[in-house]
C-alpha cells in the first residue's frame, strides 16, 4: 500500500501545501497548492504534479474561524474528493525555529509544542504562524501524526565561534545565537550534491540560497559549519525586503535620532529594506534586471557585492573552497547574478563557463576551474516530505 | 626656525596630547602626555620622547570650568615652561566623524565647527568631546590655527556598494553610510608600507588595526576601498568592550523581549560586550592570553575567527591579496593572535614564518609566501601632526 503525507508551510497570510506519496523508497509530489488571504478575501488553488488545476476556491472571512483552520478544512475536503483512497498518515510542517533543542525534525508530541511556543521571541514574525499551522492540522487530520521540520536544525552543530555573538555570556545561555536558516534547503542541496558529485559533497562547499529570502552556508563533508544568517532571518545578505548585514549602531540611530519604536524599526528592516528599499522600485530581482533605473542597477550591485564578500568570508571559514552551489529562485534563474557573483574570482580558484551559465547548466564552471560551480534546484517541500515519511510515514 | 604644533585626541574623560616639531621635512615628537578624569579627580602627565617625566599634576574638579578647559590650561602652562621659545602655530585634532563632506583634514574656520556639530548624531559618544577639545584649544591658544583630522576621511572614496546599507534610499541621502574608522592609522600604514615595500603598497592589501578598538581595511594602491566598520564604531570585528558584527534582529530582541531602552542597549553594546562580555574577565587581550579560563580562550577564538572571516571577505572585495599588515596594540604585540589569524591561510597565498612572527619581525611571512605579511607599528599622532603641519604649520 502507498503511504501519503501532507506538507505545510504556514505563514501569516499564506499556506503552502503539498501532497506526497512514497512507493518503495521513492518520494513524489502528487499535488501542491497555495492558500492566501488578502484583506477579507481568501483564495485557495491546487495543481497536480503536471501543473493542471485541481481546485480553485474563493471565500470571505467568516468570524470565529481562523484563516488557518478554514484553509485546512478546504484542503482536507478537496483531498478527500481528489484522492478518496489515500489516507494521510502524517503532516510535515516547516517550522522556522527549533532553538537549541532540535538538530533534527521531531514528532510533535508531549512538550514539543510548548517548546516551540517558547521560541516565539526569537522569530516573532514566523514562529506563531508555523504553530498555528500545526494546531490547525491537528484539527483537520486528528488521526495523522504531526512532524516539525526546522529551518535551523541543519545548522545546529556549528562550532562555538560560528554560533556566538560577542555579547555578555548570559545572552548565549538564553539562546541568543547564530542559528542560521534555510536549513531544509541546504540539507536538500547537500543530499543532491552527494548524488551529483560525491567528491565535491565531501569537500568544502559554499551554497548560496538566493530567493526572496537569501543566505549562504559553508559546508564541510555535507554538514553546515557556518551561515551568513544570525539569530533572525534579517542578517547576512540583503533580501527582497530585508536589510541583511547592518551596523547595530544604525538601529541605535533609528531609536535615538529618528525616535522609532521597535515595531516601526522591525517593519522598516523586514519589509521596506533590501532590494526594495535600495532600488525604490521592487523587491523582485526580475523587475530590477529589466529596469533601466540607476537605483535598480545599484540594488543589484549591492546584492552581488554582499554575495561575493560572504563567499570570501565563508571560504576563510572553510580554509579554501572546492565547490560553490547556487539555488533558490534567483540562484537557479538569474544568469546575471551568478555571472557577476563569480567573475574575477580566479584568485579563489573559480573560473566561470559563460556559455554553460547562460544555458542554466548544472555545472557552470569551466573544465579547468579548480573550484566547481553548480546550479542545483532546491526543494524544501521534498525535504520536509522525506523527513515526515522517515519519522511518521505509514 | 623650527615650527611647533600640538596634537589633541579628546575623549569624554581623557585627552591625549603631544608636541611636535618640524625641521625641514622631518616631523618629530618632542613630548606626549595624557590628562584623565576619574570621578572628581583629575590627573595629567607628560613625558619626553625618551620617556622621562616632564610634568605630573593632580587636581580636583572646580565648578564652572570644564575638564577640557582645565586640562588644556595645564598643558599650556607646562609647555610654556618646558619650551619657552617654541610658538605653537597650530593644534591638530583627531575628530572621529567627518561625515560625507570631508575626505581630507580641514582648517577649522567659518562653518566647519557647525558642520562637525551636525554630525554628533552619527557619533554621539565621541564627536561631542572632539568638538569640546577644539573649543578648549581655541581658548588656550587663540593665535593658533585649529586643524580637524578625521577618522573617516581616508575611507571617503569607497565605491557605492561599500558605502551603502540596504535601507530605503532616504537614509543614504541623510548620511547613514559605512564611513569606516581608524582612517588616520590606515593612512599612516599606507605611507609606511610605500616606504618599506612600494610594490606591495601598490597592490591589494588588507590592514588589520587591532587595538582596544579594532577594524580592518582593504586597500588598493594605497587607497581604502572597504572597511569592516559601518556607520558607527560598533560594527565589524569584536573589540575590547564593543560587540562588532551583530544581527540587527538582536537589537530588536533587546527592545522587544528585554524591554531595554536606547541608552541601555548602547551601554550594553559599547561597554559590556566584545572580549569583555564574552570572556566575563577582561577587555584586555594580554589578560585573556594569560588566563586559564575556558571563557577567555573562547573570547580569543571568536576574535580570531572574525579576523579570518573578514580577511576572506576583504580579499574577495580586492579580488585577491598581495599583502596583509597587522598594527595596533594587539596587532603589533600578540604573536598568538597573528599566528592564529594566518594559520591555514595557504589557500589565500599566505604562509607564516613562525620564527619571524615570534620575534615580532617586520615581515612575518615565509620567503615562499605569495602574500607578504607585515607587522608595522602605527602612529596616528604622527599622521595628525603631518596633516597639521601641511595645512597650518608655521
Amino acid at each position: 500500500m502507498n503511504s501519503h503525507i501532507v506538507t505545510l508551510n504556514a505563514g501569516s497570510s499564506s499556506i503552502k501545501f503539498a501532497l506526497f506519496q512514497r512507493k518503495e523508497n521513492e518520494v513524489s509530489m502528487l499535488a501542491s497548492g497555495l492558500a492566501e488571504m488578502t484583506g477579507r478575501d481568501r483564495h485557495i488553488e491546487a495543481h497536480d504534479a503536471a501543473g493542471a488545476t485541481l481546485q480553485e476556491d474563493r471565500w470571505s472571512q467568516s468570524d470565529g474561524s481562523s484563516f488557518h483552520d478554514e484553509a485546512l478544512r478546504r484542503i482536507l475536503s478537496w483531498r478527500g474528493r481528489a484522492l478518496p483512497g489515500a489516507e494521510i498518515s502524517a503532516v510535515g510542517h516547516r517550522v522556522v525555529h527549533g532553538g537549541v533543542h532540535y538538530d533534527a525534525p521531531v514528532l510533535v508530541a508531549g512538550e514539543v509544542l510548548d517548546r516551540l511556543r517558547a521560541l516565539v521571541p526569537l522569530a516573532p514574525l514566523h514562529q506563531p504562524h508555523n504553530i498555528d499551522g500545526i494546531v490547525a492540522a491537528r484539527n483537520a487530520w486528528p488521526q495523522a501524526r504531526q512532524v516539525a521540520c526546522f529551518d535551523t536544525a541543519f545548522h545546529r552543530n556549528h562550532p562555538f565561534v560560528n554560533d556566538v555573538f560577542a555579547l555578555p555570556r548570559r545572552f548565549y545561555a538564553e539562546g541568543v545565537r547564530r542559528y542560521g536558516f534555510h536549513g531544509l534547503s541546504y540539507e536538500y542541496i547537500a543530499r543532491r550534491l552527494a548524488q551529483i558529485s560525491p567528491a565535491h559533497a565531501a569537500g568544502r562547499v559554499v551554497v548560496a540560497h538566493l530567493g526572496n529570502g537569501a543566505s549562504m552556508c559553508a559546508m564541510k563533508n555535507g554538514r553546515s559549519v557556518a551561515s551568513s544568517m544570525g539569530l533572525t532571518a534579517l542578517d547576512g545578505l540583503p533580501m527582497g525586503t530585508r536589510c541583511g548585514q547592518l551596523d547595530p549602531g544604525v538601529v541605535l540611530y533609528l531609536m535615538q535620532e529618528k525616535k522609532l519604536g521597535a515595531g516601526e524599526i522591525s517593519d522598516l528592516l523586514y519589509k521596506e529594506s533590501g532590494l526594495k528599499g535600495l532600488s525604490g522600485l521592487s523587491h523582485d530581482m526580475r523587475e530590477l534586471e529589466a529596469s533601466d533605473l540607476p537605483e535598480a542597477a545599484q540594488a543589484i550591485d549591492y546584492f552581488i557585492f554582499r554575495i561575493r564578500r560572504e563567499l570570501g568570508g565563508l571560504a576563510a571559514v572553510l580554509q579554501g573552497l572546492d565547490a560553490v552551489v547556487f539555488c533558490g529562485g534567483i540562484g537557479e534563474n538569474s544568469r546575471l547574478v551568478r555571472e557577476r557573483a563569480l567573475e574575477g574570482m580566479e584568485w579563489l580558484g573559480v573560473e566561470l563557463d559563460h556559455d554553460a551559465n547562460r544555458a542554466n547548466a548544472e555545472i557552470i564552471s569551466s573544465a579547468n576551474s579548480r573550484v566547481r560551480a553548480f546550479v542545483i534546484p532546491t526543494d524544501e517541500e521534498q525535504m520536509i516530505a522525506r523527513h515526515t515519511f522517515d519519522l511518521a510515514g505509514g
